[in-house]
C-alpha cells in the first residue's frame, strides 16, 4: 500500500479537529453524516492555501481527511464513499485550481444523488404506507425521516410507533422530528417493541451500511427484524445504493465499540459493560431494501456489490500471515 | 359479591401508606414482593387492637389489605395467593385470639414454602448450568439470583450475560447482586440482546404469574423468548407454582401501565408515551417452567392451573351486561 505524502502534524490535527464531531455523533444517520462530511472536505479544499502549497500536499490533506472520517465511523458506507469518490476525482489533478475544480464537482455530485435517491425513494415508500396504519420506525436515519414527512405532506395519513434506541437515544430524535412534521408519535423504550410491532402494518429502519450477507444498522435491529417475521409484520430497509460496500468492508462496524460508561456510568466492579453499536440483519429477515434503483431483494443485490473502484489509499490492507 | 364490613377511613388510609412502596416498587420480582408483602400483613395484624376491636373489623382491614396488595401489583401472582391463602385462613375465625394465630400460621406457612420452594429450583437449575458457559439472566427476580448464587457457591464457574431492562433498570440490581456474589458478569442494554445471546449456553428469567397462555414477566421477556428460539439458546422461566392463576386473572397485569414520564420526562407535544411493564411469553417459545415440582412444559400445567380456591372477597367481578 503506498504511501500519501507526508503531512505536517499541524495540518493532521486541524484536520482532526473537525472530523472529531463526526466521531462523537450518535445520533444522526449514515446520510446526514455523509452531508456534513462534504462539508469537512469542502472546508478542507478552501482552506489549505497557505498550509499546502502544492497539490500533492493537497491530495495528501485529503487523504488524510477521507481515512480519518471512514475510522470515525467504519460502520458509515456513505463516508466511504464519499471520501472514495472525491481520492479517485482528484488523483490526476496535476495544478491546484484543477484539484479544486474537481474537488468541488464530485462533492457536488456526491449530494445531489444522495438528495435525489432520498425523493425517489421517498416516491416508493409512500405506496408502503396504508392510510390510517401504524408504521414503526426504528433508530434515526434521515432517509425514513423524509419519507414519513413526505407521505405526510402528500396528504396520506397514519401514526408512527418508535422506541429510545439505547444507549444514545437517537430514536427520540426520530420521535421529535416526526412530531415536529405533524406526524403522531407514539413512543417506548426498545424491550417493547413486541407489544406494539403486532399492531403495525409495515417497519421502517434505515441501514449504514449494506453487504453481500445483509444490512448494518443500529444495535437492535435484528430484534426488531426477528421479531416482525414473528409477528408477520413487513420489515423495510429504506437506503440509497451509496450504502453498498465490499464484503472485506463489511464487517469495519465492529470497529466501532464505544465507551462502557455510556450503558452504566457506575457499575459496580465486576460488571464489565458491553456498549457496540451496531448489528447485521440478514436479507432473509427483510421484505425488501427500498432503494432509488426500486425495491431490492437479495437476488437483485450481486450488480451493486462490486460496481465501483476503491482508491487504493483506501484500500484494507489483508492480514499479513509470516 | 359480598360488601366487607366497614372500615374507619383512617385505617384504610393507614394500611395504604404500608402497600404504597409495594405499588413504587418496580426493581423486586414477585416473590420478593411477597416476603415483603408478609410483613405488612403481620403489621396490620399486629396493631389493629385500637383501631379494630371486633373479629369482623380485623377480617375487614385483612381483606382491605389484601386486596390493596394485589391491585398495586396485579401481574404478581404470589401476592395474589398470599392475600388469599390468608383470608381462606382467617375465614372461620370467631375470636381476635383465633384470628392471630390462623394468621400468623398461614403467613408463615406461605413464608417457608416460597423458601423451600427457591432451594429445590437452586437444585435443578444447576444442572442447567453447563460448567465454563455463558447464561443470560433477564430482569430481576430473586429466584434467578438465588440459583445463580447457589451454584456458584456451589463450585460451578460460569459468566452470567444480562441487560437493563428498561425503563426501570432493575437489570442494573441483578448485575450488581449477581457481581457481589462473586460471579463474573457482562452487562448490556435490552437491544443488543441479539449480539451476546448467540454465545449463551443458556438464558433465565424469573416470572410474575402463570396461566394457560404462558407466564407473564417484565416487558421484553417475548423478544428475549424469539431470540433465543431464533438462535437455539434454551430459556427457562424459573419459577414457584404459586405464580399459577387462573385464566380470568391472567390479564390482569395489563392494567398496570405507568407514567409516561418514567420513559420521557421531557419528551415534546405530538408524542404519546407507551410504559407497559409486562408481557406474555407462550409456552412453546420456552425450554422448560422450572419448579418446586420439577421443569414442567406445556402438558403438565393443567392441574396446576385449578388447583385452589379462591376467596369470595378476591374473585374478580364478572363484565355487567345490562
Amino acid at each position: 500500500m503506498d504511501r500519501p505524502t507526508a503531512l505536517d502534524p499541524k495540518v493532521q490535527s486541524r484536520i482532526n479537529e473537525l472530523i472529531q464531531p463526526i466521531a462523537d455523533d450518535l445520533l444522526s444517520g449514515a446520510a446526514e453524516l455523509a452531508l456534513r462530511a462534504i462539508t469537512i472536505f469542502q472546508s478542507v479544499v478552501a482552506n489549505q492555501e497557505n498550509d499546502l502549497p502544492q497539490v500533492e500536499q493537497k491530495k495528501a490533506a485529503l487523504t488524510f481527511a477521507a481515512r480519518g472520517m471512514i475510522d470515525a465511523q467504519p460502520a458509515m458506507a456513505p463516508l466511504f464513499h464519499l471520501g472514495n469518490d472525491l481520492l479517485l476525482a482528484i488523483d490526476s489533478a496535476t495544478t491546484n485550481e484543477e484539484l479544486a475544480e474537481r474537488s468541488n464537482a464530485a462533492l457536488s455530485k456526491f449530494e445531489n444523488t444522495l438528495c435525489a435517491s432520498v425523493a425517489t425513494i421517498a416516491d416508493i415508500s409512500y405506496d408502503l404506507i396504508d392510510p390510517g396504519e401504524l408504521i414503526f420506525a426504528y433508530s434515526f436515519s434521515s432517509t425514513v425521516v423524509s419519507c414519513l414527512l413526505n407521505a405526510r405532506a402528500r396528504g396520506r395519513f397514519f401514526r408512527v410507533v418508535c422506541t429510545e434506541a439505547r444507549p444514545s437515544m437517537e430514536g427520540r430524535k426520530l420521535a421529535s422530528r416526526l412530531a415536529a412534521g405533524g406526524i403522531e408519535v407514539i413512543h417506548t423504550f426498545d424491550n417493547a417493541m413486541g407489544l406494539v410491532l403486532g399492531n403495525c402494518s409495515a417497519a421502517f429502519m434505515g441501514c449504514d451500511c449494506i453487504a453481500r450477507a445483509g444490512v448494518i444498522n443500529k444495535v437492535g435491529s435484528w430484534m426488531l427484524a426477528v421479531a416482525c417475521r414473528e409477528l408477520k409484520v413487513p420489515l423495510y430497509a429504506l437506503s440509497g445504493t451509496e450504502k453498498f460496500v465490499t464484503d472485506d468492508r463489511m464487517f469495519e462496524f465492529e470497529r466501532h465499540e464505544r465507551p462502557g460508561v455510556e450503558v452504566w456510568d457506575s457499575a459496580p466492579k465486576g460488571v464489565a459493560m458491553l456498549n457496540q453499536q451496531f448489528d447485521l440483519v440478514p436479507f432473509d429477515l427483510l421484505a425488501g431494501l427500498v432503494t432509488e434503483k426500486g425495491i431490492l431483494k437479495e437476488k437483485d443485490i450481486e450488480p451493486y456489490l462490486a460496481n465501483f473502484t476503491v482508491h487504493r489509499a483506501l484500500k484494507l490492507e489483508p492480514v499479513e500471515v509470516s
